[in-house]
């Protein structure tokens, strides 16, 4: 494996174990697993999880449901449905079973009227990440779009899903299992309230940390988690993995180095890691965080060795002081990035520990 | 023109204006002009400027180098060399005039025994950002580099360069007209200590608040702006362009309207206007903010009409409430980015308001 410019390195084992970890909770609480895939964005990858009896998966663009509908024929698009792509709709419902999702009136009137084929459809519910969906308690403009499908030939209700954000701000496993049970409670309602009427209605949920962490998925009949693929620093500081379950990491060439304010200037910016950051535990903002470099691999992540800022190409790394005069100009770091998803879209592309290229879908 | 998913729009028009102001203004000081192309990074773009007599341009990265090596044989890259990509150096050295940016003894004596041909090599030196680049004093550091190329036969030395990116954190034209004479000072004095030994030495600075506020680069030689090409609300934020001068701007479909909250969520997140934020006048954060959308490109920003989130694919637009009940499903709102930068280099792909495309390059 030789790294000369910044390389986002997947670690292919760990990558099947967080699958087989995700497949494995599902069976056990008997519930169907449709992996949301806009993490990886890969064929290959998705193939790992076809080993594993995945046959459902969603993805979170018409685009990416185009990209995948090559090898899955059962595709959810977790995202409200953007009508102006109704030519991509109709195209790929033709082919594959494919799922949007609704929440308003507006959307399924337009469904109902420029659909060629069959297409089933979710309705979005607001679990209280207020960042879209129904309220669960709006059952008038849920009755309004219900209604519309109900004398539709082509549009198909599937349930309702929902997705808790709201877990990414979370301190502890505590919190993201009261949120889960929150959610569950909210859909059991929905269920209630509909499964006479409609026998088929499923309930969708799956953020990650919920999925990671909780052990009780009563009521729910579908779980879509992404990130467990690749877990990130965002979910270890949130409790939803092991920093051992972290899959990706970037190489970085230290180009620079300060010993003079103990920072050292890697080759890896924001088009590299992409710009988000978060917050520590000492309240420092942070792009990514160090691990040791081993030649499997990587290993532990390195105490307060940590990138405090990134420009577009250029990644600034505090260092312990004990540790500056171990690096030298043309060593290369590894470092963990803070949210694997946006990361890898900005990659394109992943290298094994093989040494193997792993390629991505493409804008 | 038609939309059906985010889209980068580029006002051609404006943008040749920008190339041309910036031409204009390097001339009238008898310095030279060496655009900055990690901001747009493409092929035809890069035609205007050779239209307006360019000749010399900076890039971001050895990668970039050689994308733009096609059809520019002058190019300096603006990052501490990486000693890993020799092999690239070494290739690009042999066909073109390539300048890159040495900031060690270590580097240098890298490249001083690993160079097949000739290249032309800058001084970093740190204009108070202190992202990276020698301390302006540190004679004893520069001398040293000096004195190993002094012996080479391959590494000719260019002179000093700097980047006071601190003026990207300015809040008005004066703070910014102020590190800029704060710069040339700098320069000034390393030029008078070295010129006598190196009489072909220059010296080359360059940000674009900088380079669009100032009108004295007295001592200068060279200025490297990139981002005046398109600027962006952070630009205009810091006092360094006009609103008129913002040359892209993102056309991004409505999929959910929530009156009882002022907000619309947009098709456009984090992997089309990358994580870059900034606080605005009234402390909010802000990922963007919407314009008139005008049938020849658009007009106006709207006042307290911004996207206040992202995530993956969504924005989250906070819309005044009076305006709220003008929108509807499947519109389209044009917002312009925090960081124009950032958000080129994720949308891989411009499209003029004539409805051409425009591509980049791709990793």
């Amino acid at each position: 494996m030789k790294i000369t410019k910044p390389t986002l390195l997947l670690d292919e084992t760990k990558c099947r174990e967080n699958i087989k970890f995700m497949v494995s909770k599902a069976r056990n609480n008997k519930i169907e697993f449709r992996p949301h895939f806009k993490t990886h964005q890969s064929l290959e990858i998705g193939r790992w999880f076809k080993e594993e009896g995945v046959n459902k998966i969603t993805v979170s663009s018409l685009e990416m449901a185009e990209f995948f509908s090559k090898v899955w024929n059962d595709i959810t698009v977790a995202f409200p449905v953007n009508i102006l792509e109704i030519e991509t709709i109709n195209n790929l419902a033709a082919k594959i079973t494919l799922n949007l999702l609704v929440e308003s009136e507006e959307s399924i009137t337009f469904l109902n009227s420029h659909l060629n084929s069959n297409v089933g459809y979710f309705i979005k519910i607001d679990l209280g990440s207020h960042r879209t969906g129904l309220d669960p308690a709006d059952f008038f403009e849920i009755d309004k779009i219900l209604n519309v499908s109900h004398n539709s030939e082509l549009l198909i209700f599937k349930g309702f899903l929902g997705h808790a954000g709201q877990t990414y701000s979370c301190n502890s496993k505590k919190e993201i299992v009261d949120i889960q049970n929150y959610s569950l409670n909210i859909m059991k309602n929905l269920k209630e309230k509909y499964i006479e009427k409609y026998p088929d209605l499923i309930i969708s949920i799956g953020d990650t940390p919920g999925c990671s962490v909780s052990d009780d998925f009563k009521g729910a009949d579908e779980i879509r988690p992404g990130n467990f693929i690749f877990y990130d620093l965002m979910q270890l500081e949130i409790g939803s993995c092991a920093e051992e379950q972290i899959a990706v990491a970037m190489a970085c060439p230290v180009v620079a180095v300060h010993k003079d304010r103990n920072e050292m200037v890697v080759y890896g910016g924001g088009i590299h890691f992409s710009k988000d950051r978060m917050e520590d535990k000492k309240f420092r903002t942070i792009y990514g965080r160090a691990a040791e470099n081993c030649k499997t691999g990587w290993g532990k992540l390195i105490p307060d060795m940590y990138l405090k800022n990134i420009s577009q190409e250029h990644g600034i790394l505090s260092v312990p002081k004990d540790r500056i005069s171990n690096y030298r100009i043309g060593d290369v770091i590894i470092i963990l990035p803070v949210h694997s998803c946006m990361t890898a879209d900005v990659m394109k592309c992943y290298m094994t520990l093989e040494g193997r290229l792993i390629s991505m879908m493409r804008k």
